[in-house]
């Protein structure tokens, strides 16, 4: 199939490379022109306004937005003016699903398709392949298939519900690793306290990954991290947050749902953003690197400030 | 090699069937008469009493002891009355690490060796392999290799410490468990409430498994629990602890580490067996019955009661 990619980013660009790697085409655009040179390095074909992107593509345009949640609305608003009727439009970005839900709506007033993707799998995603939560109509989930089947890993995709259901599973799933990653950094800072000398941390890491029961994404990548730097050093430790497991807390307020597993993780991280940090905050911020590519001493702001525009 | 098995319940009698597949001869024991049966059944010699254990075993006896905690200062006694010099004695038990360093010196007294083994994997782990974490002198690791590797996953299991070591890190373990099967809980329950029709949680856990940053053994079992009770239904939910996570929780108040998601983990739990339940403490239940085979209605506690007795 051929493709727009909006957005050729950490994200964005590895996305369009496993496309075009796997026999798809990829017309995409990037403001940044590091960006689309890599991109453009990778197969991908660059173009440099909306209206040329869609000259590219066949008569069925299909559309992928990769870009910082921030950007969506007005982004999607711009495309819904040019994309003719029958188009597919797809936003793979950590959008909120309420917001998802709107875009829909407007998208459906234009006679274009809506889908959302949640897209998870960070950097590592783009060699074993991604983990993608799919929400909008079933049909044009089905007609997505041969993308969706290219960008995942075997067994990595779904459809989830209508438009915005994508989006909400994506926004439970950020939730749950806060929970998890913030698990894993308080059980290694107690073994800092532990009465044993230096125990090897990335070895450790590495036996639970075989066989126990705290075997996860997150645990196997700390094995490289401690392996490379066994007592986190030069790592402050101030962790940022995107918004997803913040929008989750809210909702469960709302709901009565019982969140302080969660909750507490989200509260960690204001507090390192505050200053109070340590080992375990440590281990977040090198989690982060490690997965997505984050900056390890600037948060994710100050990291969105410098490299992301919109597109 | 030729050990013996005191112990032949779910742990103690599935590893010593594993240890028999590959190769290696066990004697165990066993006071119920069901599992002594069951591990006879599956090649493993089974007598009635420590003498006659010790006399099937050859010069150099190695007795693993795989029994509750709370009977274990008083096997180790025994057992240390009856084993000659030079003896090798395992616990792979949940024993408080602080036990674990006097139970190994009471062993130095009587020039036994000591070692501690924490085993995770649960009733899993009898098929794909167990995760082990062991203490102990490094020279008797090297010498009980050839049992680690049998009983192992490839690449799980290694040397933490001196004796207690392997035990510390395993109480670490089962504290980051705890708080990663309590994100998940939360997250599910959040679905619950979400303006979607019916979430597929079978499939989602299993889109997740397949490249997304939550991709775990506990999201795993996810998928078989919601495939065969999607409402979680004739679930009680009432989750009980066996005390790690709660010795790693003193041991951070203690020593000022930030242990608040593990704890809120710990406090959900003690807040379900007073009859706070929900949808999210009905999935910790089905969690534990899934991997560690206990009962979903019936609190540890319960159990023990029912099931175990002082071998």
């Amino acid at each position: 199939m051929k493709i727009g990619m909006v957005g050729l980013g950490k994200m964005g660009g590895n996305m369009a490379a496993r496309l075009v790697e796997s026999g798809h085409e990829v017309v995409g655009r990037d403001p940044s022109e590091d960006n689309a040179q890599n991109a453009s390095k990778r197969g991908v074909e660059v173009v440099s306004d909306k209206q040329k992107l869609l000259d590219t593509l066949p008569e069925q345009k299909i559309v992928w937005l990769m870009i910082p949640s921030k950007f969506v609305a007005d982004e999607v608003s711009a495309w819904l003016e040019i994309l003719p009727k029958g188009s597919i439009l797809i936003d793979g970005g950590n959008t909120k699903f309420e917001e998802t839900i709107k875009h829909a709506q407007q998208a459906g007033e234009k006679n274009v398709q809506f889908v959302d993707v949640g897209v998870s799998g960070g950097i590592v995603g783009a060699n074993v392949g991604y983990s993608l939560m799919v929400g909008g109509d079933l049909a044009v989930f089905g007609q997505l298939r041969p993308i969706f089947e290219s960008l995942a890993q075997t067994g990595g995709y779904g459809h989830f519900g209508p438009s915005g259901a994508g989006h909400y599973v994506k926004m439970v799933h950020n939730a749950i690793e806060y929970g998890m990653m913030e698990s894993l950094a308080e059980g290694f800072e107690l073994m800092e306290v532990s009465p044993f000398p230096s125990i090897d941390y990335s070895k450790l890491a590495e036996v639970w990954q075989n066989g126990s029961v705290v075997q996860s994404f997150l645990n196997g990548l700390a094995v490289p991290i401690f392996s490379k730097n066994r007592n986190l050093e030069g790592i402050e430790g101030k962790v940022n947050m995107l918004g997803e497991a913040q929008w989750s807390a809210e909702l469960a307020r709302t709901n009565n749902v019982d969140f302080r597993t969660i909750q507490a993780s989200i509260d960690r991280r204001t507090d390192s953003m505050a200053g109070k940090t340590s080992f375990a905050t440590k281990f977040l911020a090198a989690l982060r690197n490690e997965f997505g590519g984050h900056d390890i001493n600037k948060t994710s702001e100050d990291a969105d400030k410098n490299s992301l525009k919109n597109v």
